[in-house]
């Protein structure tokens, strides 16, 4: 067939990369096959930063056509968080033309098998990876990340997410074999002998719901997963970060044309303001997959509503991290001013309680009581964000008029420890950026509860004085079991401490953090090693990524028949 | 710790047994370490014929005492089949009492680690093989199967799917490994290096509701898979079928207890008549995983009901066998004949709706017209059960009153081309014993479409007349997608038509057995290699076994520390 030499050369390019990232996920070690560093692409075909940038600004106030079937319209009215108004408009599509035309190419799709699949989705990714930098502007202008976080979370970390879930994909179809004989012996008589053949189907559609703040990083995990698996995928961006997820669909729309399958296989569906399509499209009869990230209230609607559907969702929660001890007082409050001022805390792992002893804490400089503990941390987020540049870098905007007026409302919630801050981006005027709110809270007042038991997503955190250690590790119990929680943190000297902070996470099906004190972040997950979310308590229903992700993606057919 | 010396005898009594089942579930060529022949039961501990039967006898008109907590009463009122009453009453259960006392051993159970854990499920399987033929008479004195199905579809073949299920379990727990170390470079700088641990930790509490004619069959799978994986089990077995399941449970709670771990990992949860108990425990905050077989009514409840937990549902299906054309009329009336007639058709397998082309087929005897096909197979299911000793030993007993009533209603469907008839059961007088029902169809007739279009559990079946080959397949793609099937065989010795048949199975996931004639039949399946279901098309939402079936009932806790 046509695809054969494609297939060849395909296989050629990227099944090193496969068996690279099936490596890294037995055994958990570091990897990371896209390149982190801006300086790393310019070559082999990657867009430079200059060149990148050019792509995204030529894409400024142009239609993106897809060459979609049963585009009806065009929508889009994305404005950067950076006060930019992109000007993109995307195709609207009538999902009774574009639903059969995405299914028309799925049996090709499942034909070609899992190996072949896997490898055009690296094919997608490769390319992807080339305009990491163009990408990158996508990312930063939708979900205002500043310029070098969009570049890495919305880049090179989000095609490992969407590698390591290809990865996972491909090694769960090939776990049974794809032929098998059969023989059972009868005593004297013959035995009795069958051929069988087993072969990964598709569920049928799957809808990718995208977010405004992780565009790419929340949305390549369940793209990747359903493709890989065979399914066909519609992609339902929000409609504030629409661009990213348009790049990805094109891009994915031309590497399985050239690789000889319908290009319908990925599509894009925009929508217009206030049009809400995602309960329409997640409860069509061939949808048979669902991802989504974003609001708890929305994952549950889907949770109830798409009943036809695997649905898998990431949901709100309450981050904690117990302070109880340390023996890196200083790295401790760096660690944490740095995890509460990346992106302005608008990541859904970043920590929002800090639980701490009233009567404070031990450190290697001496004991200190919760009001100094409190104020060191502010002054360790001040020192962060002392300088305008350093602090637009680090806290990029924030992503919609929402979370200002929750931060704004938070500083009443109890006494103020650290007071936001306005702070102005000299390249984007426009631009909302607020330092890192931090309100005490009393962790045995019931006037409190309400702030500290729900999620205030932005960059707000509550210092929350809790009676005891075991106080600290039965709040963090609760706020797991009934709230659910992304990541949780604990500083600790304390074996004791350790262990029942351990303990309630292993219980609660919640992913910990232990005495952080470097460069690496309790809001920061490293694909192919970290699980994102545990899939266990209510923040989420999935995590990134496990073979429960994408082993019912997919089903297993077996004919038999005598051998 | 005190279970130290018991793990290390487990692992060398049960760990070659493992390995044999992974390495089954890798190649899916036969494996079936649980002897089929009654007779190789008697030595190394295991009970023999007159031992086993006189066990079962001993329980009759007993209490069995499992030594649970929150037991506020006695209850059981089974009524076998072949018309004995059993009179054994279990526990009732106070589960406000019961489920706490069942979390309490989690810990333990979590900390003991998976290879362990299926060590434990393997020696309470080892303890079931060698109670098989007390088994055999509890499942044939509750389901109806005759004594030598009740031996091995109850027996080695129910043991053989609860150690495929602990395989799957295991191998799933152990592809993250339990530690990691994770060193990124920094360029110049000291790489970031972090330890980190992945611990499998349990949902919570998982109920397995189980069935009145495969108690054990399609109970095992569900109880290992979520014992395995480390979470307590209540066992909720159907009333008319508690014997088989209770008599696990006491085994489980033994070999738990004699390896040093809480009994109460395993309990049954008996019912009033009436009572009931399903949904309110199903819906129980405390149960995180749901395993049902049975209605569909019943199983759409739980997956719209039971939110908090994972379900697993096998349900009604209407199965299909497209009789085209075969160049072994013989052995295709002899292999639909038996498979008609095994156990009454009472198997989720069993084949409902034969669709025949109205112009006849074609065969190596020579082209058959859609009458003669019919006739001939009725003569052949005739001639299988001619001898009412041999009938006996194939029927088993109509399971309850309802698949009586509903036999005798089909008559009145349409034409009948074999009529079913009354068999004396002469060592069990009581037993309603019934031969199958064959009645005539039209495809093209609206009036004959509800009949064939909803399943009719029991020894019934419809020959339909179609326009076509490709009518036939028409008819199995839309029975497949709106009904569901468990099984669908073909006999067609046109290439065409065989992947045409093939294509509809993989386009609805179901499983297709092509031209079988032999000793195999389309409502058997063997563990370890052949998919029961397919957890694709209303049938069932899950497969017996595959990865889905077991990687969401544990999650994957990740703690992380400097290294």
């Amino acid at each position: 067939m046509a695809a054969e030499p494609s297939a060849h050369a395909l296989i050629a390019a990227h099944r090193p990369t496969l068996d690279q990232a099936l490596e890294a996920i037995r055994t958990r070690a570091y990897c990371s096959p896209h390149p982190e560093h801006p300086k790393a692409y310019g070559e082999n075909g990657s867009l430079d930063a200059a060149a990148g940038k050019a792509a995204f600004d030529a894409l400024l106030g142009t239609r993106l056509d897809l060459g979609q079937p049963g585009t009806d319209d065009w929508t889009g009215a994305e404005e950067s968080p950076y006060g930019i108004a992109l000007g993109v408009t995307y195709p609207h599509a009538d999902p009774d033309v574009l639903l059969p035309a995405m299914r028309a190419g799925q049996p090709a799709w499942r034909d070609a098998g899992p190996e072949l699949r896997a490898m055009v989705c690296l094919e997608i990714l490769k390319r992807i990876s080339d305009r990491t930098h163009e990408f990158a502007h996508a990312v930063m202008h939708t979900s205002g990340q500043a310029f070098m976080m969009a570049f890495q979370a919305g880049g090179p970390h989000a095609q490992d997410r969407g590698l390591e879930a290809v990865a996972y994909a491909y090694a769960e179809q090939v776990r049974t074999p794809a032929a098998a004989e059969w023989t059972k012996p009868q005593g004297k008589r013959d035995p009795l002998a069958l051929t069988k053949t087993f072969t990964p189907v598709p569920r049928g559609v799957a809808l990718v719901i995208g977010c405004n703040t992780f565009p790419t990083w929340n949305g390549f995990p369940g793209l990747f997963a359903s493709l890989a698996t065979g399914n066909a995928v519609l992609v339902k961006p929000h409609p504030r970060a629409v661009l990213p997820l348009a790049l990805t669909v094109r891009i994915a729309r031309e590497a399985l044309a050239d690789a000889g399958f319908d290009p319908n296989l990925v599509a894009l569906a925009a929508e217009r303001p206030g049009e809400g399509i995602a309960k329409t499209l997640a409860t069509r009869p061939e949808i048979r997959i669902v991802d989504y990230t974003g609001s708890t209230a929305f994952g549950d609607w889907l949770e109830a509503n798409a009943r036809q559907a695997q649905v898998y969702t990431e949901k709100a929660g309450v981050n904690t991290v117990v302070v109880e001890s340390t023996d890196d007082y200083r790295g401790m409050l760096g660690n944490l001013a740095f995890s509460l001022s990346l992106y302005s805390g608008q990541m859904c792992t970043t920590p929002q309680n800090l639980l701490i002893p009233r009567d404070g804490i031990r450190t290697d400089a001496g004991p200190r009581t919760f009001d100094e503990v409190v104020a060191d941390l502010a002054r360790a987020v001040d020192g962060l964000l002392g300088d305008d540049a350093r602090a637009n870098g680090l806290l990029g905007a924030l992503v919609n008029p929402e979370v200002k007026a929750r931060l704004e409302a938070a500083a009443g919630l109890g006494e103020v420890a650290l007071a936001s801050r306005e702070i102005v981006n000299p390249d984007f005027p426009g631009a909302v950026v607020r330092t890192p709110l931090i309100v005490k809270l009393d962790g045995t007042k019931p006037d409190d509860e309400a702030a500290w038991t729900s999620e205030c997503f932005g960059p707000v955190s509550f210092a929350v004085a809790v009676d005891s250690a075991a106080h600290a590790v039965e709040l963090l119990r609760r706020t797991v079991r009934e709230r659910g929680a992304m990541t949780v943190g604990a500083y600790t000297t304390d074996q004791d401490v350790e262990r029942s902070v351990e303990e309630v996470c292993l219980e609660e099906s919640a992913q910990l953090s232990l005495n952080l004190t470097g460069g690496v972040y309790v809001n920061q997950t490293a694909a192919f090693s970290d699980f994102h979310g545990s899939g266990g308590n209510p923040a989420a229903n999935a995590a990134l990524t496990d073979t429960a992700f994408v082993a019912n993606r997919f089903r297993t057919v077996e004919v038999r028949r005598p051998a």
